[in-house]
Order: structure tokens, then C-alpha cells, then sequence
């Protein structure tokens, strides 16, 4: 990518908290794959995971210990830890002197931070004030490519049943997933250590904590309230299912939206197709559809089973079945094009 | 089950066409498990299945051809093979005296032919004139639980997503997971047979033939469909999305349905709590919610997940999620229930 004037010539100071973990790893590969301008890369993770190697751009990189002195004479840091980590550790990030993209879920609902899609609100990254906060995957996988719809047709109602990837658990998450299917196949017993139940050839409702007052999960309530904020539209009426399935790596969404107009579809097509960050995958002939084996480690969102929902006399609402890469869209390559939006809009980094 | 007065004393003579396949055996197995009152069951399928041999109470049952002279002399006849052999052979059946329960979709939607949930509609049964069909196993799934609650209030809208199982497809595409499972775990190629896509570790869009007028595929339409016609409400507004995700023998389905009036969620509670073929397991505080891996080989659909819709602020609205065996309520069960309120209606069969 072209390094703005208000940038060093050299590019940025850049670390990762998290380097180790699933999403670490993939920012990682995605600063290569983006070209992204890199003069320094610092590594961190918990102590048990330092010591690691982690290759960038032809060179083994040391995975550092996470401590508040590593967080010095930054440009960026993009947390993919945890919430408890992103709390504790980002504030020090700021104070000494860098932007944050944090990848938790810590800072989301803050009204000072702006949360970013950046196909959809890039301007919100403006506004920040030490911290930007990457939204929930299924969140990012629902919505991109509903926003343009949303801007020519305006979204009545938005219901979202997800089939949602291992590694938004987390790299231990994905190896339980494989491990306990390879016991399942050959008799084995598995105890699950990772996820609440048995993964194999089985699926559950998401394991966040369900909300007592409501019944919706952690999961469905962060696709209900980030929606709103993302699309700055507070009253949204918005519903999400959360399941987790047995796959790998990109979530599923079964999208039903209503409009307060009614629909052309061919001007939906058209919308979808002129829609950034989003492929249409949609042959009614030969039946191929969205599907996580060709979402997986694409950047692009596909998107298909674009059709007027049948239950809708009105022509106000579609139906349609995306699928994204968790890793990618859904965390690591959201932040990245936060970071590179943050260098085009020539904000002084790192000069 | 008791043999009523105009039922041989000593049971049915009986037939199963298809007895090889995942649907056919699971029959056998369940005209145990209801201890249903056969006196003589004849095994049937394609020649190159027939010499199998099949316990039944106790016994090794041989596995004879499918031809016209073999459907002689039978009460009932229990088809679970394709259309083709259905439209075939069913009529042979009912010309020579039996009563078909058709398991394929080739009479569905005959208007002369009785398509029953006898938790739903049982008194249709009484209308057959010699088939009746067996209901599509998602649309089974989907709806017997909501049955008591259109009583009660009425729906006005119902949105449908599917997790549909392997066996959904026959013994062989379950098969085909497992292998490709193998396979994919092994680094070894594996080129699918009996469905489209590859599966492991995967989900598509269900591999029926998409409708090139509205988008759906065929199991949307017979989900749309068929409730219509088993509700008795020809009008009613129903979408559905049907996904086929890596799991052998139970479907899950997100359910959103919008009644005519507001909704007490206690009051909903109590209903699926005493509908018949329902179990609740809906346990917020330990997230344990409907699962394939507890739902398999359960006579019970499982339903939980049980909330207000929050995109809906007049409380007209539910979401919840049920998991039922594909095998069993989704196919075999529902079909030796329709035999059995056959024989409690007192209908003369095999005197």
C-alpha cells in the first residue's frame, strides 16, 4: 500500500499482543499478503508462549513476553488476547504514544471508540481517541454486505442464524475440533477441554453466557448492539441465533432482511456485485452456494442464495446465505484495513 | 402397542421396501423398540441388496427383491426408497390390498393423500384412499413443536434455517462424511460420491434442485409447502433455508415465527412443555440447549433456545432452536406412528 507523506518513509512500528494465537498468527501473514508498511515488528504473547518463532517476511521473529515495558516507542498495536488483556494493557499502549486496534470485545460498546467496518464506516476511525475497536466476526461476516444494501433499500429488520467456525474459539478450539473428531472416528473417548460439549460431528448453541433477562447469548447480543453502532442506527430492529458448527475456519449466515421498500432483486444483484469486500457466489443452475471450504483464507465475503424471502407478499424482504473467513474479514484482515485506512487518511503515524 | 378388535389377533403382515437403506433399517429397528404388532414382515429393496440378511426380534430376516408379485398379501406397506420407486410400486401395493405409508415425496402433495404428523393431524389419516405420505424430515422437525403453539396463538410468519444431517441423504452420504472426515484428517484425497460438495469439515447449501422462478431449493419448497398443507393453512407465510453441515443422523433448525398476538413466554413454555413428541432442554445457566449429539436416536424432538424475539417489540415473536433425529421423528418413527394410529383408529387392516 502507498505510505502517506505523514508517515516515516520506512512504514510503522507495529506489534501484535496475542502473536501466538490464531488470529495473531494470521495478522502476521496478513501484513505480508497486504504489503502492509512494516519498519519494526515486535511479537508478544503470555510468557508460556515466549520464545516462539514466528516467520515474517523471509525472517524467524522471537515472540516476546507481554509486559507494560514491551509497549514502548510504538506506532500500532493490534490486540488478539483477551478481554482481561486488552483492559489491562491497551491504555498503556496509548499512554505511550500508540494506536490501538483491538480485536476484543472489551472496548466495543464504548461510546469513545469507534468501531470499524471499514466498507461500512471508515470515517468513524477519525474520531478515535488512542483506541479502535475491530467488531465480533459474525457481526463483520453478517452485515458488510448488507450495508449497501441497507443505504439504497434502509433495513426494517435483520434476523441472522449463524453457523459459526472453531477458531473463533481460538487455535485450541480448531485442534479439539480435529483431535476429537479423529477419536470419534476411530472409537475413541475424547473429553472435551476446550468447548462445553463434544465437537465432533456435533454442533451447539454458541458457548457465551446466555443473558437472563433475555435468553440471547454474548455472541447474539454483540451482533445485535454492534450492528446498531456500525451502522449508526441505534433502534435497528436486529435477531441473531448463534450456533457453532463443525468447521474450520469461516462462518455461515442465514440472513433473512427486511426493507422498508419493496425490492428489486436484479438491483440487488447489482448492489451485492459493486459491493467492497464482497464476491457473489450465487448459481442457482449448478447449485453452488457459499461455503466455508471456499471462503476459507480468501479476504472477499461470498455472498449467495440472494432471493425474495417467499413469506414476504410484499417484496420487501430477501434471504440470503454468506460465508466468511473467521480468521481473515472476520478479525485479522478487519484490522489491518483499519490500520491501512488510518495511514491513508494521512494521520500522523509513527514520523 | 394394544391390537384393537378389528386387527388380526397375532398383527400385521407387513412389508418394507428399501429395507437396506438408513431409513429402512431404522424402521425395523423401531417396529421393535414399539414392540408393533407384526405377524409377518417381508424385507424388501433393489436386487443387488436383496440377500442381506436383518435381525429382527431375535431372528435373521432375509432381504428378497423388490418385484410387483412380492407386494401380495400385505396389510401395510412401508415404502423408504426414491420417488421413482415409490410412483412405481405403491400403486401395485394398494391395488393388491395394502395400506402404503409412503416415506418418499412423490404423493405429498396429492390432494387424495393424507400427509400426517400425528402429533398435527392424525385425524387425516382416516381420509387415505390406500396411501398415506410421510411428511419431509425437516419440516417435521420444524413444526411439530410448533403446532400447539399456532393453536394457542396463531402464527402469522415462519422463518426456517436448517442444519441438516448426513442421513438426510442415505446410509451411503453418511458414510461419505465419515470417509471424507478420514480422509481430510489423513492429508489423502477424497472425491465425493453421493453429494455435490466436498464435506468434511465443510456445509453447503442443500444439494436439492434450485427453483429457477423463486431461488428455493426443492426442500425449501417442500418445508413451505408441506406445513401448509399438514397445518391446514394454505395460506400461511413460511421461508426456510436449508443447509446440509457435517453431522450423521439429527437435524437442528433455528426457528423465527411471528404469531397473530403477543406472546406470553411462560405461558409458551408450558405449552411445548406438554406438547406430545417434545422435550424441552433449554437450560440457560449451563447453556446446554438442543444438541445433534443428544437428539440422535431420541424418539423426542428437543427443542430450546426459547426467547422473545428482541427485533420484535410488540412480543408477537419467538426464536428457538429444536434438534430431532433425522432417522427416527424425521422418517422411520413418524411413519410407524401413522401405522399405529392406523390400527388405534380401528381401521380393518389384515382381518
Amino acid at each position: 500500500m502507498p505510505v502517506h507523506p505523514n508517515i516515516h518513509p520506512e512504514g510503522l512500528r507495529l506489534a501484535i499482543v496475542g502473536a501466538t494465537g490464531a488470529v495473531g498468527r494470521e495478522i502476521v501473514k496478513c501484513l505480508e499478503r497486504r504489503s502492509f508498511p512494516v519498519r519494526d515488528l515486535k511479537l508478544l504473547a503470555t510468557a508460556r508462549s515466549a520464545g516462539t518463532m514466528i516467520p515474517f517476511r523471509g525472517q524467524q521473529v522471537l515472540v516476546q513476553e507481554l509486559t507494560h515495558d514491551a509497549l514502548r516507542a510504538l506506532d500500532v498495536v493490534l490486540f488478539a488476547a483477551s478481554n482481561r488483556v486488552s483492559l489491562e494493557f491497551a491504555p498503556t499502549a496509548v499512554r505511550e504514544g500508540a494506536i490501538v486496534i483491538d480485536n476484543s470485545s472489551a472496548y466495543r460498546m464504548k461510546p469513545d471508540v469507534p468501531l470499524v467496518i471499514p466498507e461500512i464506516n471508515r470515517a468513524a476511525i477519525a474520531t478515535h481517541t488512542g483506541i479502535i475497536a475491530n467488531p465480533n466476526c459474525s457481526a463483520i461476516i453478517s452485515i458488510t454486505p448488507l450495508w449497501p444494501l441497507h443505504r439504497a433499500f434502509r433495513i426494517r429488520r435483520l434476523l441472522v442464524s449463524t453457523y459459526q467456525a472453531a477458531s473463533g474459539a481460538g487455535a485450541a478450539a480448531m485442534t479439539e475440533l480435529l483431535e476429537s473428531t479423529r477419536a470419534h472416528l476411530d472409537g475413541a473417548p475424547y473429553a472435551p477441554r476446550v468447548l462445553p460439549h463434544p465437537y465432533a460431528f456435533n454442533l451447539f448453541s454458541h458457548n457465551s453466557a446466555v443473558d437472563p433477562d433475555t435468553g440471547y447469548n454474548g455472541e447474539e447480543l454483540k451482533v445485535i448492539q454492534e450492528t446498531r453502532k456500525i451502522f449508526g442506527e441505534p433502534e435497528l430492529r436486529v435477531s441473531a441465533t448463534c450456533v457453532r458448527v463443525p468447521v474450520l475456519r469461516a462462518h455461515c449466515v442465514s440472513v433473512n432482511v427486511e426493507f422498508e421498500q419493496p425490492v428489486d432483486l436484479g438491483e440487488a444483484r447489482r448492489i451485492l456485485a459493486n459491493a467492497p469486500g464482497v464476491r457473489i457466489v450465487d448459481d442457482w443452475k449448478t447449485n453452488i452456494f457459499p461455503m466455508p471450504k471456499d471462503a476459507s483464507d480468501q479476504f472477499d465475503i461470498l455472498v449467495g442464495r440472494i432471493r425474495h424471502d417467499l413469506s414476504d407478499p410484499t417484496g420487501r424482504s430477501l434471504s440470503l446465505f454468506s460465508s466468511g473467513d473467521q480468521l481473515l474479514k472476520g478479525a485479522a484482515l478487519n484490522a489491518i484495513q483499519i490500520a491501512e485506512n488510518l495511514l491513508e487518511a494521512g494521520a500522523r503515524v509513527g514520523v
